[in-house]
């Protein structure tokens, strides 16, 4: 029985080995060959290479990426506003004041020009009228049902049709290096968590963002969490490090993001004592995507460009690296 | 080749399930075959039982565990205290003015009394004085010198030493069954941060507890995230089910727990669609630990108790239950 326990460990130690060389396929196929995609498979290489001096052990290999504009597209608007002037028309009936009450009026006029004039407080209304009221339960059913018939409005494909091929295959090149790979957004946490499992391979737990405050209470005799119309996390900017701080309490080592939202996380990552890995996004293909940075109030990138050429962050400019935009 | 394969597979499912066979030990050796016992092990069994009709997908086998009185002791008062009673005195020479300042003057004295006295309002300063001000890394970096020499004012043992045994098998018979193990705690996050991991086999970014708001800020040129003297989030009672949503965004199917503070977390528990279990922790060991319940500020268990028996779930007496306390 020894003897073949011992053949046994051989024979697949072999075949292992064998499997792993015939199938050495390129990670990232739809990354063009440029001095970005090189740096990556490089970083991944010598952080995950147990004799390497770049060596980084398994429970920290921490990566999070921001969503809006960094794993799926956010223009014309960030896709979560489609999600709440939806509901905003879904709850008119029960809302008559509505009719008359800015910014909903504008909403139920289809009116964007009068709901961008009602400016922040319009739009915190906007969200609290769509994203509160409710158990935790019936918000992540009400996205889902929402996803299944939203459209974009330029591509007429689903939302969740529009996430960058080439940060889906980036995403699944970490995990299968054992990297725990994070969304760390300003989008809310539970909008994402309803679809992003799914679309990402990244578990609900893994997924940190905006939030609302809740309260715990019993409706019809079962303990209920309720959405309450309050910020509690605006997670944009600092709060990211201090987000991640909160937690997940390790410094990242890679990390992904595309405005100025995400300067600090990118500079908290680039701080770390291991070797670490900040890629910058930069939207410069108009043809296939959009083409925008310091003039777009939508994903603004201003302060972290000339940042990225200092601080030694990779920038991906999306018409020379990306073969692939959006999935076929 | 193809053949050798499939040869292998063969050789390697029957060794691998002699192996089984064979290590068939009991999981939970400190505790006595007692109902409870039997109990916990039958619910791993069933819930991890691919064609049972328990059965819990691993994405879903989260649980959840209180620290102190659930995992480690809490007497005479939580643990924690006493390391910022020691970072108190640490600090004096820098803060002439607690001599004659309360509570600090009574914890120079070492008068617990007069710290008592105090009340909630000292608690607070002397929590604030010696958990914030500093970075993050200066913290742990405190917690961990402090926990070297410190000792348990009665046994004498560092607290580290102070787990129970039966929890600590309990915690990894979960893990190895796929349970995502969690704590979730009314003690300081960053504290537990800087030695559970190494105690519990439980990592970082699954410790969640109370927290003081934080800064992100430049020190000496390099970013840091410092400790500000406000409360967070204190993670009692309610709290402990929204912590869990706002961090994990699911519904864990274990918990344990041993005071009124844990009680929504261990109803919120048993309100899964999933079968779930609820363990409480009945101190009851007066001459192996200590026993204590109602009349008790440190672990008050008072509402907890007969709602254990009302809605199903399972009390740990410890001394009929535990066959050692802690390890030796």
């Amino acid at each position: 029985m020894k003897f073949l326990r011992i053949l046994s460990v051989v024979m697949v130690t072999v075949i292992s080995h064998q499997v792993f060389a015939s199938t050495e396929v390129d990670p990232l196929p739809s990354w063009n060959d440029t001095a970005t995609k090189k740096s990556i498979i490089q970083y991944v290489q010598q952080t995950t290479t147990l004799d390497s001096k770049q060596f980084i052990p398994v429970s920290d290999r921490i990566a999070t990426f921001d969503n809006d504009g960094t794993l799926w597209a956010e223009k014309p608007v960030y896709f979560q506003l489609y999600f709440a002037l939806e509901q905003i028309k879904e709850k008119a009936n029960q809302h008559p004041e509505w009719k008359t009450q800015e910014p909903f009026a504008s909403v139920l006029k289809g009116d964007l020009e009068g709901v961008k004039k009602s400016g922040m407080d319009g739009l915190v209304k906007i969200v609290m009228a769509s994203h509160t009221g409710m158990s935790t339960e019936e918000f992540d059913a009400s996205v889902k049902a929402w996803l299944k018939t939203a459209r974009h409005p330029d591509s007429q494909r689903p939302f969740t049709e529009m996430v960058y091929q080439p940060m889906l295959e980036l995403l699944h090149y970490l995990q299968q290096n054992d990297f725990k790979t994070y969304i760390v957004s300003g989008g809310g946490v539970d909008f994402m968590r309803a679809w992003a499992p799914e679309v990402y391979g990244i578990p609900k737990e893994q997924i940190l963002g905006s939030s609302v405050k809740t309260e715990y209470k019993f409706v019809n005799g079962k303990p209920t969490i309720m959405r309450l119309p309050e910020v509690n996390v605006n997670n944009d900017k600092a709060q990211k490090p201090l987000t991640i701080q909160t937690y997940i309490g390790k410094k990242p080592v890679f990390a992904a993001g595309n405005s100025d939202g995400d300067l600090e996380m990118l500079q908290w990552t680039k701080s770390s004592s291991y070797s670490s890995f900040a890629l910058l996004i930069h939207h410069t293909d108009e043809k296939r995507e959009w083409a925008y940075d310091k003039n777009s109030s939508v994903g603004h990138l201003e302060k972290a460009l000339p940042l990225a050429k200092k601080d030694n962050w990779n920038v991906v400019d999306m018409k020379q690296d990306w073969k692939q935009i959006f999935s076929d």
